[in-house]
């Protein structure tokens, strides 16, 4: 018998399949539930901007047809929101996608790539299938620590990647040192920032980082419309980078790599700024009230800002995860991260998130 | 300055991007037409079916959710119309992701891959970077002569990719020689056959391939519905193959690949036989009008069994090309396949094709 596996490339036959959040329907299935929430994705409650969706189901009629390969109007809209010149802008199928074409494109297994720990799962699964050296630097206070981050740093570094909010603790950097940062690292080094959360930041830890390119080459900035957005299930994401790089990655994609629905939604999605106003609001009051719980409960949260929320139980979470699962709320817990006493529970609607409070006073209640 | 370009890995510098059939907006926009078709990209005229149309329609308002990183239900319905393990199944973003998934999970610069000449553009492409080599084999009469691809099999040959019917020629082989030849390749090179075209062959040369996999496991099957279901805008495919190399695949693949209208559309289309049937009968029976039209009018068509057919003007075919433009009709020129005297037109409605034939009596009567 054919050994396929011994035959695939780099560290492809050592990664493990992405563990996705549990559908609510398969939950629905298992435990034989009708009423099930699910706060594990860190999808957006309040679903996408109903002009988006009335624009979208006009344009199902013209699914028979390609999607413009190469975004036109929606890197038109990217120019006229936020000034990024359409030759910077790179699309893809949800900013996932796009990290892993930047793996792609530069890294291999003779470089190595510096990730601070506790990072989206999908950067060092994406650098142990390119075969590449991975160094992980430890977190200060669940906050990257830039300055270890930077020490990391050799002649060998092709990449360093930093979620800025990160995914799962949902802390951010000190913006003006994370720009520091950026322009000491030499241009031979990529930096990849993902920004899937930023609409979620405070405001005094927010900039257009995108607008360094123009002075840091090295800079790439991925952004997402599945969070604040709400186009999760659509897939769609941009990044922003110098020229060079984009044509490199515009390359690599597949040319229909955006679907037709999700190019439409993203367009409507950026002009509708009231319904994303409302998005970033309502999550940061349903966020206090997170914090607010965790203080009553001696619970200890970590400073979030994005759409979720990683609580430390301080025993091992995963019993608690399973009575709210059969309660019908679906969590995340961070086993993968070994994380075990952690849970990672995004911010839903406030009927979702009272849901969540009082099945956890129960369980709670009941393991004391 | 940094040189980004030398950094990228394999041959990624030396492609140039994929050059799009142009979209019907940016011909309108570029030549002030009001009215403009699109022959060029082998859609399908008749759209998708209306049902599927519904329940997308329905589906947009739970957008916010990620897709199901499995396709349950869609799985569930291949099995149940096709009878394919689950497990044998890869949904992809169009059967293009998973060509491209295919070729970074097992081709490298230390293999070859045999590909016929006038193949989908897109599997060289893949091979130059992934840096391999490549065998371009000669056709016979415009098809896949498949002894010499045989012949062209060495022990560094990790794949071979098989378009059939192919693009740009629409020609079929014949399925009894293709069985033959899947059976005697050994198992250490991957036959890829990509199906895209399936639906339309005429049933003498028709059979289910991924069925062969069962005695053949480095056989791989790829499918798309982009063409006869007429959902090329949401960008969904499958592949069939042997558990293991499934396993690979899915596991390079970015887990929400596949978007959630994608999804949804797919399970009904497949469902939506009647729609189906019409598509493909009104596809035969257009496809008889061109041949018709090119013995009247002494132009040599390749014989398709595709949604396209591919006319031999035997003189520089831009010209006619660009007046067809200028005429509000999109078809493909095949330059970038060296098939200067050649246009790929995509079948399209009665009215279209009417539209079409009048265009052209008028273009090769003032060429005359």
């Amino acid at each position: 018998m054919t050994d396929y596996t011994s035959m695939a490339n780099g560290g492809l036959p050592r990664i493990s399949p992405y563990q996705a959040g549990k559908p609510i329907e398969e939950v629905q299935r298992e435990l034989g539930l009708s009423e099930v929430i699910k706060l594990a994705s860190n999808e957006n409650p309040f679903g996408m901007s109903k002009k988006a969706v009335a624009k979208c189901a006009e344009a199902l009629n013209s699914s028979h047809i390609y999607p413009d390969s190469n975004g036109y109007y929606l890197k038109q809209k990217l120019f006229e929101k936020f000034g990024y010149d359409p030759k910077t802008i790179t699309l893809g199928d949800g900013s996932n996608e796009l990290i892993n074409l930047i793996f792609q494109t530069f890294i291999n297994n003779k470089v190595n790539v510096v990730i601070p720990a506790y990072s989206f799962v999908v950067y060092p699964m994406e650098a142990t299938v390119a075969d590449a050296q991975v160094k992980t630097i430890p977190l200060k206070d669940w906050v990257i620590d830039l300055d270890a981050v930077y020490d990391a740093i050799d002649s060998n570094t092709r990449m360093v990647v930093l979620a800025n909010p990160a995914n799962p603790t949902g802390t951010a950097v000190n913006i003006n040192k994370l720009k520091e940062f950026v322009k000491k690292v030499p241009h031979e080094t990529l930096v990849v920032i993902d920004e899937a959360y930023n609409e979620y930041q405070k405001e005094e830890d927010f900039d257009d980082t995108a607008k360094w390119i123009a002075e840091c080459p090295n800079l790439i900035v991925s952004r997402t419309f599945s969070k604040a957005y709400g186009l999760a299930g659509l897939r769609i994401g941009y990044m922003v980078s110098n020229e060079e790089i984009a044509s490199l990655v515009n390359r690599l994609r597949a040319p229909f790599n955006v679907n037709a629905i999700a190019l439409t939604a993203a367009i409507e999605a950026l002009d509708d700024t009231d319904h994303l106003k409302m998005v970033v609001a309502e999550n940061a009051k349903e966020r206090d009230r997170y914090v607010k719980y965790c203080e009553d409960h001696n619970l200890y949260m970590i400073p979030s800002q994005a759409n979720f929320v990683s609580i430390d139980f301080k025993r091992d979470a995963f019993p608690i995860y399973d009575a709210l699962l059969h309660r019908g709320v679906i969590v995340r817990p961070l086993k993968g991260y070994k994380l075990d006493t952690i849970l990672r529970i995004s911010i839903g609607t406030h009927v979702e998130n009272t849901k969540l409070f009082k099945a956890l006073d129960e369980i709670l209640k009941s393991l004391k």
